[in-house]
């Protein structure tokens, strides 16, 4: 099992932040060092009450300090933007990442980020579809002819191909078990979300891997998981200290209404304990590495990409829980 | 007068490319013990025969070799992209420099690139005017209202506010009289282009006077020069070395209908010494620092950005020039 990093993009704004991105460089360096297989960075628009890097610049940055490590959009709200830009901009970060990138795509679940970009939210299906398949036909290289309920293209060749033959590996986010679907339809793996308990991607992993069968399409080669992780020398410190931003993280989800992008069933509590509870890996290294464990037991998890920090969260522990994953936890997955 | 760095992110699609990026990256490096003060990346979609890099993943990738260097877009076409979007990745950007960006734009003029974007090309003007207005406003950090005829948000705040109080400078890039009389009034500099006579320029450096003088806006800070230029120890050997490629970028160029985009009055001819003339910046160190001082005393240029390398041409040919401007043209200007 491959461990990846989660750039925590979002910050304070009135920290300074170009300090707060100078972290991001220290603590990929640090990973690489760790023994940490990827950096990824996710994306959002319009996220008040915190700032956010985008994640292009954001990864072509940090790429100095990743040699030989991949680079992974996770993901890249893809219906907000236009395939022809998008394909041409990963295109880019795929040379920089010397083809080493994974091209993590979501669909979003905020109205108030597509409204922006002067979208219905009701299109945001249609154009993830249709610009996935877009951008999947301008990485061939060859000229491309499209007409879409939403892009239509005549005789588009871009300027720049991915290093990769034929393309980065695509990974799909979802929530919904519909989503969990259109991932086993149209991406090389599903991404699956930290917000979720595992009972819950249990079920829709199953759920994955028939429709992948239904499809005749061959198993994901990859089964990624994303995680909120903390980790401390003592368990007791380790949930106390993380409580206190993870809490104020899940009600900015909450105030964007991402709960109610969750699978049936799912809800968050107000209990931080419950709300922890089959959802963060939090704890010493011991408990850790057991969670760790049982996820990539009850799942398959082939690359574990942890979150370490939310917003206002010091440099100093997340330093710490990267070194702790390297030293203690990495080694048992070896 | 300061230098800057044009990174020619343009190359033959048979060479492999992570490798010319990072000849991009040691050119950087180089540039910045050389003594030159900034790096420039531009833009263009569907750059058939060649790739291109997009600017915003460079810039941000070279930051790292950057340190205390400013960053450019030289330019952005900023018609191509929606101004919520651009502004939150100039942002990051911004933050990634340190607040050291220089936000440069300009319209294109190639049809196939708004038409990719699903835009009407007759849309440009209006949507590089209305683009630079909400993005300047989003910068203030507050909520956005807006009802363009391009663009419509309500109540829209972005995520990170650049670095720079009140914003990065915006220098906009022209080429018609029209374009520059834009520039006086939407900009804080016109960014002359390569590709026009030393006469031409004069006569136009006036008109975006006259205009900022009319408008009762104060002179422009800056004066920046875009220039193609080649360095080399002997001025014969210079000629002879840059043309073959420079005669190949210009024939795409005329495929592209740049041309067409050009100032009244302006021609470029099927010489390569004509064209050269009173355009590029060519020869041993002394002729170019002549040439070099010839355009700042006839325009006062404060930045002399160079492009050093067209489509094909090798490393070692770019490396030499930057060291030979750093080491026997710069201390001529200090």
């Amino acid at each position: 099992m491959k461990l990846g990093l989660a750039l925590s993009v979002q910050h304070l704004p009135d920290e300074p932040q170009p300090a707060r991105f100078r972290e991001h460089v220290e603590q990929v360096r640090l990973a690489r060092a760790a023994g940490f297989a990827s950096v990824w960075a996710s994306q959002h628009y319009l996220s008040d009450p915190f700032t956010y890097f985008q994640p292009i610049p954001t990864l072509a940055r940090v790429a100095a300090e990743a040699e030989g490590m991949t680079l992974g959009t996770g993901v890249l709200l893809l219906p907000l933007r236009h395939p022809v830009e998008v394909a041409e901009e990963i295109a880019t970060l795929d040379v920089i990442a010397d083809g080493r990138l994974v091209f993590g795509v979501g669909l979003g679940y905020r109205d108030v980020e597509n409204r922006a970009m002067g979208q219905d939210p009701k299109t945001r299906v249609g154009r993830l579809v249709e610009g996935l398949e877009v951008i999947e036909r301008l990485w061939t290289g060859e000229p491309v002819t499209y007409a879409g309920r939403h892009f239509t293209l005549a005789d588009v060749r871009i300027s720049t191909r991915p290093v990769q033959r034929p393309r980065p590996p695509i990974w799909l986010a979802a929530n919904s078990d519909g989503g969990v679907r259109r991932a086993a339809r149209l991406a090389d793996a599903w991404l699956m979300n930290p917000h979720t308990t595992l009972a819950t991607l249990e079920r829709q992993q199953a759920l994955f891997h028939a429709t992948r069968r239904e499809l005749g399409r061959p198993p994901a080669a990859e089964v990624p998981l994303v995680k909120e992780c903390y980790v401390a020398p003592e368990t007791a410190t380790a949930f106390a200290e993380a409580a206190a931003f993870l809490e104020a993280k899940y009600r900015v989800y909450r105030s964007w209404e991402q709960d109610r992008a969750l699978p049936a069933g799912e809800r968050w509590s107000p209990s931080f304990e419950e709300l922890a509870r089959d959802r963060f890996v939090i704890g010493d290294p011991v408990r850790v590495a057991e969670e760790i464990a049982r996820y990539r037991e009850r799942l398959g998890v082939t690359t574990l990409i942890v979150r370490l920090q939310w917003p206002g969260m010091e440099q100093a522990a997340v330093l710490r829980s990267i070194r702790l994953l390297g030293e203690k936890v990495l080694p048992r997955f070896a």
